[in-house]
C-alpha cells in the first residue's frame, strides 16, 4: 500500500542508493543529522518573544529546516525498520494515560512515569 | 481527504485541546520540545560503534523517542500551518540538484549551495 | 578574584549589555542558543567515519562553534548564577561513584542512577 | 600553569583514562554526549513561559545538567586539543565588530557576515 510517508521514504532511499550514500546512512549518523537540522530549526526562534511572529524570511527558513528534519527523520525509520505513525500513536496512547484531563487541564508540569506493563 | 499525517495532527490537536495546552504549544516552545527528544534520540546512539547494533531495550527506548519526535513535529507543523511532506519533496527536489550523482557519487562532502532563483 | 569563566562572563555580560540585549538573554533563548550551536557543532562530524579526522575547513568551522557554544554556556550560566566548575566537579563527583572502575572498565553501559541523599 | 578549565580538563582524562574509556570517547561521540545534554537542559524551559522562573527542583537538575554539559564540552576541547577560552574570547572578538553598538542596540536581527580576512 502506498503512503506518504512510504512514498517519502523510498524516494529517500532511491537517493541515498544512486549516490551509494547507504554508508554514510547508519543510525548513528542520520541521528546526528536530525539532530544538526533540528539546532537550525531551533535557532530561527530563539529571540522570538511570545507574542512575536516570524518574518518572511526567517518563515521560508523554518519551513526549509520542517523539510530536513522530515527528511532525515523518515530516513532514520527507514533504515531502522520502525513505523513512526504507530510509534507515535503509541506514545499519545500512553499520554492519554498518564495526563488525565481533569488533572492536568491548563498545567505544563510533569506527570509521573506509568507504571510498568 | 484523510491522511496519515493529517490524522496525527488532528489527533495531537484534540489532545492539546482538551487538556487546555494551546497556551503552551506556541512554536517557540515545540521547536525546544522537539530539540529535546531529538537530544534523547541522539543520546541512545551515543556510545555505539560503526559496527554494532542497538540492543532490544535501546531499540525500545528508540521507536519510543521516535514516536515523541515524531509527534512534536507533526504538532509544530500543524501550529505553524505548514505541509511537512511538501517540504520535504521539496527539500529533495534542492538536493537532487545540488549532489549530481556523478560527481558526488559515494562522497560525504557538502556541495555548495545553489544559486538563488 | 579574578577568574577564566569570571573573565568570559564579565566580557560577555558588557557585550549585552552594552547593546541592550539583556531583554533578549533570558535562561531560556540562551538556553535556545546553546542548543543550535551545538547542533552546528554535531553536524561537523555526522558523516565522519570513526578512522577519519576533521580536514582543516571542518576544523576551522568546529573550533569557532566551540567558541560559540562556550560563549551561550557562561552567558547562561552568569545570567542563572551557577558556578559551572562547581556544577561540573559535583557531577564528576557522582560519577565516580557511580562508575566504579573494576564494574565499567572498558564497558560502555550505562550505570543505574545512584540512591537518592 | 594550572587553570580552571585545565584542572577540569586533567580529572575527565584520568576519570576516562581509568576505566579504559577513550576508545569510547572520539570526538563525533563527545559531541553526541554534548547535543544529548544539551537536549535535556533546553527541555527544562521549554513550557516556561517568559516572566516565569524555575522552580526549586527544575532548578537543581538545570545546574546538574550544566554540569554535564561543561563536563563534556571540556573533554571534547581536550580531546580535540583546542582552548575553549581563547576560541570564546576570538568569537567575541568578531561578534564585536559585526554587531555595532549603534546599529544593533535593542535588536535581535541577524548581522550580516564579516568580510573574509
Amino acid at each position: 500500500m502506498s503512503t506518504e510517508l512510504g512514498d517519502l521514504a523510498a524516494r529517500m532511499r532511491a537517493f541515498a542508493e544512486a549516490r551509494d550514500w547507504g554508508q554514510f546512512h547508519t543510525p548513528k549518523n542520520l541521528a546526528m543529522a536530525l539532530a544538526g537540522e533540528v539546532g537550525e530549526l531551533v535557532a530561527e526562534f530563539q529571540w522570538l518573544r511570545p507574542d512575536e511572529d516570524l518574518d518572511a524570511d526567517a518563515r521560508a527558513r523554518v519551513v526549509a529546516e520542517l523539510g530536513d528534519v522530515t527528511g532525515y527523520l523518515v530516513r532514520l525509520a527507514d533504515v531502522l525498520g520502525v513505523d513512526l505513525m504507530a510509534a507515535a500513536h503509541a506514545k499519545l496512547d500512553q499520554s492519554e494515560a498518564r495526563y488525565d484531563v481533569r488533572t492536568y487541564r491548563g498545567s505544563a508540569r510533569k506527570a509521573p512515569p506509568l507504571p510498568p506493563g
